[in-house]
């Protein structure tokens, strides 16, 4: 019979020891929710035949997962893992599938090539029931794999004797499992959750299905960190860590320049150009591309934004959803928010922020500024202290200024204003109406000097 | 006879090594002085019946310890460890305490949980003087003990020869003792300072105790790192270094997420609620609390404040003696001076600075503004670049503006000034007379605009 | 005979893995390029008797090291180090040298002690060619060095067979040599290019010599790190790492306290006086001094600034080029660019720019300001807020301000003007023209307040 595949991911806990009310799936790793790791690893392996089974807080998870779309399963009340199984099985059934990879969505180490040599193993002893085990110096509470002449049996770590079950070997349960379904899934109306948890737990069925004569095949991937599962704050950040010397040695292996790398957090979907200069502590997450070449200091965050070849991005910059082109100087202190947009050459210097706002090419804003809502021409200076009063307590309005104007410092330009290409407005200035092109404005009162009293 | 315990600080050192004119126990580690550890560790074990020596600068460090008032023996001239016991003894005396616990004020690491382990072990053998050991791999110039079937001896480091003393074990005298005074007391006339220091040591007392058939007992705490000592800036660091670690641990295993925790520094009074999610590098100092689900991120700077549950608090802040409410939204770059108070649901964004400030429930100041010596009501909106003009180069005066509240973009409020509730205040203005409940104030000069030259 | 030596970098390759366009030795670990290094350990043993080849982007090399001006050689094209060496013949032979030590420029680790103990067993052998070799655990593709009864060779990786060369030793052969240019100049033309990359390599000399029979000393400096070369990115911040950690050690065995040492980045020409308290994370470049007992908070950058004794710089501060006198305070986020200067006891605050600008004894910009082009007199406060309009869009003007002036916040200062000794500022004021001594000058439009519509 033609097999036909798919993956299944538990991702409906609560993960109480997480001390959040968010579901644990969603607890982040360098930016992204646990379970997005599972997704990518799965998706590689599967494509769209990915399903998870979601529970506490199900919203919020399917929310988070657009691109699973469709392919959530509701375990209701969470009664276990063999429960969220057989909550899937109808699911998997009408999709036709023979076989089904079960992971844990609180694993983000795994990878689709940790998987990928499991599947391997299994497909190839055509197992009806395969797992994957792994080996730890200190197997504390997890569920003991113990292989007998007669086969394998997973023992609870306090029912664990040596006198019984032979010299402690360290291997344990990975909570991976590859199901044959045609056989596998009528055992599970004889799980039991006649245990202290009062769970039916899909570990049950390797004793199960070994009672019925199936095939049951443990499948060790030695000391494999992909496994590890994270159940607490301690174990979060220590993956986290795991997960960040990663990403940080695969940019140093293309040719980044990465100093002080043990303090720079380097999201998983960021793109850098090999030669780029980068120093920690630093932070890039989201969707982040930084061209070759670029250099980016100390002390920056940077999330999903654009920062093309050859920028230089000082130290203390907060950049968010927005495009930095070729040239532009940015920083220190700068905060580029959603929508800035500085385009080539030009320079965003400290203290000055921009929402929304685009620096044509040369455009200048260097010190202390705020630009919200605001289109600024090619080559355009805006001086220090100039604020973009965008905002008139009930709706946001825009300022635009043409090329080669210059600003005064300390100006407020009241939006909605226009600035027309080449005009000069005096520093102090309160502008409140628009000024044509080549025109002069000034906007503030005549200085009266007088003996101090 | 009954038993009255207490201990001695010793603290009237100058610390030559460290390079500073500051007395070495306030030499700070994670913001609180050397001494304060040592302290801390004494009061959980003898509440009250704890003192200090001082010598050098001791008013700075009677100052610095306001709880220990009435408390500290001054040793006016710094001639030694046994000199200063002796100094301290009338005072030990007229307490009527029958032992005292010795303990040099230069070791933080210091733990009551080992300190009270040496106690018992001394109790229990109910010897006349017993001292701690520790063993180190490489003892370097401390005194080495020899135990001998007569009894123990502290060989100094230049004067030890295996053929003599026997094998090297690295175990060394760390200085800790508990001395029956009633027994001892009466050797300290009997120290000499004919050594290369000129110094009395209590070292002395090991031998002079065992010539007069007191008991003495060694008591090893093996490698216990309590008792390492500070002599120069680089014991401190490393030792602010292990602090850091065990203040680390502390939090993460009561459930809160420190992100890139190597690079987290966290004072030992800090209060984190469970669920709250850190991120370093980061610095957290003083009395600071930290509600549970709290989110601060990376590159703050937080001392001696109140973050409310549920708060966020984003990178760059620097944060000092303040109190911000749950819901808020802090920062980036937000500098919240002692006196800052945002209430709930309040914003202070980029390039603000609040000192003796308030901003009520709902209130927003986001972007390079200055609110010093200012109450701002409820839902009141502070736009950017504005100014409280508080000080007249004599005094400082108070602005406040009431709820629901405008004020427009780059506004001078010159203090003393009132703004009232729904009062609107225009873009660009100078305040400098009050504005009533719902008015319109405006405050800047009409434009002019006319042809450039 | 007299001998007369002189040292060779070899600094002409691209370091195409650096996948950069600059030449490879002006690659920089903390702020100086890889060959400053080099060339450091080079004068400190020859004097002036340093020269490099230079090739690839020539002029930029030259151009970076104007100490080494008249001592470049150019290799036009690159063809391997035997050619850079002959190219160097002719100016080695001119200027009279018997002997030459030849040393890779990507080899920034390399130090004068290390270097010395090799020329002296060069030396006290007279060996005609001597060379370094250093043992790797994982020698990877590095030419090894095999010893014989009869000699010395140097096998490339691939080729190497225990069978043949017996067993590994993980020597491997540095690529610094000492030639007596006598005997060894004239091998160099029998250097051949038949290789896979079609260069001539000095390595090659090694058997040459002895097919001469001149005396080849291998010289083994054991697992010395100094002679790691760096080829890429990965091996660049590796270096770095390392440099970084033995400076840090410097500083702290000269009594600075280093807090977060591992987070602290210090340039090798900075100069930190004992007692100083600094914290990581942490960045000192260039020809910096700080003065002892000066503190310096988190997250600061300083470059070729000069910091005094007993100044206070507080987190988030980026000073270059600038000067910071006694009792000084700056910061939070203060930026002092180049030519700032903070005289004794003055005062610069968070989100303040200084350029140019001097702060006279005890004046005081604490907020928001940006002062360009500016002399503050003693004793002046200079408002929130306050721009100094340096700029008029094609020249920058001077401000100047006396002594114990007041300057109201938010005031725009536009340059050229001059503030007098004692002068008032009215807050939110546009001050175009000079304020005499003792004068009060105001130039905001006065209030109006109606109703709001």
């Amino acid at each position: 019979m033609m097999q036909r595949e798919g993956a299944l991911a538990l991702a409906a806990g609560k993960g109480t020891r997480m001390k959040s009310d968010a579901p644990k799936v969603l607890a982040t790793l360098l930016g992204k929710p646990m379970l997005w790791y599972v997704a990518r690893a799965l998706s590689a392996l599967f494509g769209d035949e990915v399903r998870a089974v979601v529970g506490h807080r199900a919203e919020a998870v399917e929310a988070a997962f657009p691109e699973l779309a469709g392919r959530f399963v509701l375990q209701a009340e969470q009664l276990g893992t063999g429960h969220a199984l057989a909550c899937a099985l109808p699911t998997l059934t009408a999709a036709g599938l023979t076989h089904v990879l079960v992971v844990n969505g609180d694993a983000p180490l795994v990878t689709d090539a940790s998987l990928g040599a499991f599947l391997d193993a299994a497909r190839n002893a055509d197992a009806d029931l395969a797992f994957v085990t792994i080996s730890l110096p200190d197997p504390g509470s997890y569920g003991r794999v113990v292989r007998t002449g007669q086969g394998v049996a997973i023992v609870e770590a306090k029912d664990f004797d040596p006198a019984v079950h032979g010299q402690a070997t360290g291997e344990i349960n990975a909570g991976v499992y590859r199901l044959r379904l045609e056989t596998i899934a009528p055992l599970l109306d004889r799980l039991s959750n006649a245990n202290k948890s009062g769970e039916y737990y899909i570990t049950d069925l390797v004793a199960l299905a070994q009672e019925a004569c199936l095939s049951v095949l443990p499948v060790s991937r030695g000391g494999d960190e992909a496994y590890l599962g994270i159940n607490c704050p301690r174990e979060l950040v220590a993956a986290e860590e795991i997960l960040r010397r990663r990403i940080v040695d695969v940019h140093l292996d293309a040719g980044v320049l990465i100093r002080a790398g043990q303090s720079v957090r380097i999201g998983p979907e960021v793109v850098i150009g090999p030669g780029a200069d980068l120093c920690g502590p630093l932070e890039i997450y989201g969707r982040t591309t930084i061209g070759p070449g670029t250099t980016v200091a100390s002390h920056c965050r940077i999330e999903d934004a654009a920062i093309a070849p050859g920028a230089t991005i000082h130290s203390y910059c907060h950049i968010a959803q927005a495009r930095v082109a070729s040239g532009c100087l940015v920083g220190p202190y700068a905060r580029l928010r959603p929508g800035a947009v500085m385009e080539e050459g030009s320079h965003a210097g400290n203290f000055v922020e921009m929402k929304k706002a685009t620096l044509g090419p040369g455009a200048k804003a260097n010190h202390l500024t705020y630009l919200g809502d605001a289109e600024i021409g090619a080559g355009t200076n805006v001086g220090a202290g100039t604020i973009t009063c965008n905002y008139d307590g009930v709706n946001k309005h825009k300022t635009v200024i043409g090329q080669k104007a210059f600003i005064g410092s300390n100006t407020a330009l009241v939006a909605p204003v226009t600035i027309g290409d080449g005009a000069l407005v005096g520093a102090g200035s309160v502008i409140t109406s628009d000024v044509p092109d080549g025109a002069l404005a000034l906007g503030r009162a005549r200085q009266v000097t007088k003996p101090r009293k």
